[in-house]
């Protein structure tokens, strides 16, 4: 990826700030904007939850903002709950080995953490790498920028996640966080879901450093380890379609929202 | 499923269409309207179409109107029509063999043919049978009804779907039909289909009379013949998580919106 700074980079204190609130309460979950706009933000929206959308890149331009207003409104926490609804009384409805075996495989970013407040700041998923010079208001992906974030270690919890983290550990099922982020960053990572109220899970498994390999392949592989250790995976969420695809998936599957960006 | 008359067949023509044309103009695609009746019926319909509702049985109560104003207002067709441009898209990016074996399934229920005008007098989902001492307006899914509207042949295509459809055959694309629908149906199925212009077809596979499978297995099975009789199930088009589900799915599927029914 590249590293984009400059313009803005130099815009961002004083834009990013009164550019989302001033929005919020005109739309609240974003609706029929996109509609107006020539793009069907809404039905973009259900076709990349649906994984009819694959492969995308970014958001489309006309959608940026309805991205911001509803990862920012209350339809993100609203529809996030609803899947955490579900995934509870799945797991109540477990009659379990009660070996120590039972686990709930928990992807991290957007999952267990959330990394909107960088997101917020440097733009809804929307490349400015290609369209800067017609959009400054917009921020690039920036991985140096983005790592910054993330070796700050304050991203916080994403409550409906918590919360069936919580009842998971309560009823027996043992969390075992699965994640693209890498092995140098696992004291900051545990420092981080420490601090937002995570605790008794069973194993971290971070992706060792320089393997090249893409996210279904790493992660059905190391779900297939979990397998092989003798653990059952009763339960599996994540907030890309990669986290949940691929042999074996886990007993039941759960995918939160997440229009910001795909990970193949 | 029991055949239920009485008091709602006495009520249908007093009360379905007001009901129906009366909402319409109220809400539009329905928004929010069911957060606040208690159950967010936009986030249930998300979760529907994400897989992370399972094995539901009704529509909740509070989400029967939602469900009616979305199928008849403009965002189910705009729904549909994201997903059939993402499948033109896919279709068209294909190097084909060119020697005829390229096929694409389709499914017909709410996917090739609309059973719209029969729901829109008989309820949106919500199971009467259950709670019709409570709610006497809403309709019950009738088994004998329901074979009475598929007899009669009238079911309009799905615009995107047809779309799709004429497509592929421009393509090169042979389209084979996979249905729930048993062999008894396929006089008014083809007559039904022919009439919505649906032509040039390769397969019509409809199920024999007796067979008791559920639809992922009924339908991943017979896809495994269609690959074992030499074709290329290149995409694979439902309502249904269960006719895109299963080995061999097709190497890509989409699905299509559908918050009236599950089929597991």
């Amino acid at each position: 990826m590249p590293t984009v700074h400059t313009v803005a980079e130099h815009l961002e204190e004083e834009v990013a700030a009164p550019l989302i609130h001033a929005l919020r309460p005109v739309l609240g979950s974003g609706g029929e904007l996109g509609s107006r706009a020539g793009v069907p933000c809404d039905s973009w929206r259900l076709a990349v939850e649906a994984y009819n959308k694959r492969d995308w890149k970014t958001v489309p331009a006309e959608c940026e903002s309805y991205v911001g207003h509803y990862m920012l409104g209350e339809q993100y926490r609203r529809d996030s709950r609803v899947v955490v609804d579900e995934a509870i009384a799945y797991a109540q409805s477990l009659k379990l080995a009660g070996n120590g075996k039972d686990v709930w495989v928990f992807d991290i970013d957007e999952t267990s953490l959330s990394n909107l407040p960088y997101y917020a700041t440097h733009g809804f998923g929307y490349d400015v790498v290609t369209f800067m010079h017609a959009f400054l208001k917009s921020r690039p992906y920036n991985a140096t920028s983005f790592n910054g974030y993330v070796l700050d270690g304050s991203a916080p919890a994403l409550p409906e996640t918590k919360r069936l983290f919580k009842k998971l550990v309560s009823l027996g099922i043992k969390p075992v966080f699965l994640t693209g982020r890498t092995e140098d960053q696992r004291a900051i990572t545990v420092k981080n879901l420490r601090r937002q109220g995570y605790s008794g899970w069973e194993k971290l498994l971070l992706k060792p450093l320089g393997v090249k390999v893409a996210a279904v392949a790493y992660k059905s592989g190391e779900r297939q380890k979990l397998q092989d250790a003798g653990y059952v995976i009763v339960g599996n969420i994540g907030d890309q379609w990669s986290d949940i695809l691929g042999a074996p998936e886990g007993a039941r599957t759960f995918k939160l929202p997440d229009p910001m960006y795909y990970i193949g």
